[in-house]
């Protein structure tokens, strides 16, 4: 997706080989006419797959995932990365390391919230080893729905999560995928 | 809001005194047709306060919050409730007693999110005793930006905290407000 590049290339900033910020138009500043357009984008590739349901998990991945499932009139579940005093009843659970944080959380949904006959589509903001759409595929894959897929807004696609997924026959979509980065040289996308 | 109130009567549960869950439409998991309908009637009611920017907590305010941004045209900034890795510089920060989970965390949002220039509008999913608004608008005052008001989807009145900040003289608008609520008797709201 053409605009999100030049946004990237733009705004975005690599601090290290591995982080990419864009916390002033993706990421906790969110550039809302860009999310929607990249939501409508997600639900462009998705529109002849019958996605009954949009997993996300909190926090980063709310808007997009909600910008895309508007556009396929879908509803969205996130994940919670805590189990809330209003959470009672059978939970789907999954183990998740965060690469960015440096610790591992439990991702929580309600058992009653993801339906055998549903076909998912899993959305996040950021792909780089691919540990947050494991634990939230193995969510689906406990729940007996259907796993159309697995879209995300930028790919760090050297990082190696995805292409892994790609290789096990799951179709995973980036809006956005570089091939590599450094503080001095930028941002090279793949296409 | 109609929409919200009949579907509150129609699918939230009033767990206890205090708890309304509605987790199948409004929180976890979201109705985005009726999001984004709250969103809008959001951006009607604040439309002659030339908004600049909406603020909001993660991660359940994020959805209601982006609707509402896409109508005024306006980025969201959304407050962590964590310092990730990713954030450096100066940050604007209030801690915040969580009636809910029972605890106290810390909302951050990077300084130069916030401009002195900005019109904020903060958004939330729920009030109750208005925790995280106050939390919200003291990191609103500590950047120096303009308050032009406060809109949650749902506020439970009797709990207090949207009187208190009216009060103060701050304006809280709310799509569905709850007068009272039991598990015996349902809930009713206030107009």
């Amino acid at each position: 997706m053409k605009a999100l590049e030049e946004r990237i290339a733009k705004d975005g900033k690599v601090l290290s080989a591995d982080i990419l910020k864009v916390n002033t138009f993706f990421n906790q500043m969110l550039d809302t006419t860009l999310v929607f357009d990249a939501g409508r984008e997600i639900a462009h590739l998705f529109e002849g797959e019958s996605i009954t349901k949009i997993i996300t998990i909190e926090a980063s991945g709310i808007a997009l995932a909600t910008a895309a499932a508007v556009c396929l009139g879908v509803p969205v579940v996130f994940a919670k990365k805590h189990r809330a005093a209003t959470q009672v009843g059978q939970m789907l659970t999954a183990e998740i390391k965060s690469m960015t944080h440096g610790n591992s959380y439990t991702a929580v949904v309600p058992a009653d919230l993801i339906s055998k006959d549903d076909r998912i589509l899993i959305i996040d903001d950021f792909l780089a080893r691919g540990e947050a759409l494991r634990g939230l595929i193995s969510i689906v894959s406990a729940s007996g729905a259907t796993l159309c897929g697995c879209a995300v807004g930028i790919e760090k696609r050297f990082q190696g999560g995805g292409d892994s997924l790609r290789a096990q026959g799951i179709r995973v979509e980036a809006l956005a995928s570089i091939e590599k980065m450094s503080p001095e040289e930028g941002v090279t996308f793949s296409h």
